[in-house]
């Protein structure tokens, strides 16, 4: 038997709870190493460390550091796209929605932080490790922001000359941009941030109103 | 005298234009790696290997990799971020040198594709190896886009209930998300993006309408 094979054995005379209570401790130490120091740059051994622990315990747990990435972020990720397809199945206005997704997006971020943020700054390394599903995920996500940007567009809730999937490229960008800044035990909560985010695209996509058409030269109709 | 000694004297022999040019091409190979496998993916074998050459002869022209990622992002930054200087210091209104800024930057990362994109996605690196001159400069860029926003919050330009500083990180968001999917040799150019971004963010803090006033509960006074 191998020197891990017996550590492993050892590990499974644990009961379950210790042994998950364990595994999610491992868990918690990596996001956070890898929130710091980016993926690349954290090895096994300063997770191991983080634990007053060596890595030849962390093997028992799981079987690599791409493995550990992995079940880092592997569910929330699945949370959050799981929770933008019941926001767009909604029979609420677009406007609406798009509120309710960005910021239901910042909620997850704070409450799953720092997990979903290392799934956001480790983008390369997921594309590299090839993840088939991660990657799945993450285009169901953006499919459900375009889809309610096209509805608000067709329905002229929305008006704008852009290309729906540039737009939602943009509010992608400004959210997913806060893993640089945004700390949930800062000062903003994550609803403030969200509401400013969804206020902001919400007006700058919101149907030109009497005054703009004024200024656009074309005398206002009122009280017709 | 050591190997790197004797061939950084032969290096030396050449006339400063082709050294120069060499350089140049070695920065070139480095930023698409940089870009493509990231920073801390990328050694100096890898870049070598790139332009048929061995890692012996990259070390006549730059010290280290790190160097060499200094050398690929200074200049741009450097120039980013006194275009930024320069829009502020104009006599335009708020709502126009915020323009300006959005597609100016754009533009930037089309023309220096990809190496302002290296800059943004490593930023951990750059953090890490404690630029001060860098990071001075991203602050300074980020000071004259808050700078902008404030005016036109001041002068009535611009309406939020927010904090300019995180309608800044949200519009900076949008425009550094691009590293993850604009290519400048795409379907769309800088500009089509910039615009795009320009007018959303413009409208998104333009004052509030007549029609929304009505909107929210207040009757409008026409005629006053």
């Amino acid at each position: 038997m191998s020197n891990i094979g017996k550590r492993r054995a050892t590990a499974l005379k644990q009961d379950a709870e210790t042994y998950t209570k364990r595994r999610r401790e491992i868990f918690e130490a990596a996001a956070q190493l890898f929130k710091k120091n980016g993926y690349e740059r954290t090895s096994l051994n300063d997770v191991a460390e983080a634990l007053d622990s060596d890595r030849a315990t962390i093997y028992y747990y799981v079987a690599s550091k791409k493995e550990l990435l992995h079940e880092v972020v592997r569910d929330v990720v699945a949370q959050t796209a799981k929770e933008a397809l019941e926001i767009r199945r909604r029979s609420d206005p677009a406007p609406a929605k798009l509120r309710m997704l960005i910021v239901a997006l910042m909620r997850a971020y704070a409450t799953n932080f720092p997990y979903q943020y290392v799934y956001i700054q480790e983008g390369i390394a997921m594309n590299d490790h090839g993840d088939a599903h991660l990657f799945k995920l993450g285009q169901q996500y953006e499919r459900c922001l375009v889809d309610i940007l096209a509805e608000g567009l067709a329905d002229g809730s929305f008006q704008s000359a852009s290309d729906p999937k540039i737009l939602a490229y943009g509010i992608l960008g400004a959210l997913n941009w806060t893993h640089r800044w945004f700390n949930p035990s800062g000062r903003l909560s994550s609803d403030e941030v969200g509401e400013t985010f969804a206020e902001l695209f919400l007006r700058g996509l919101s149907p030109r109103d009497v005054k703009a058409v004024v200024k656009g030269g074309a005398r206002p109709r009122i009280g017709r």
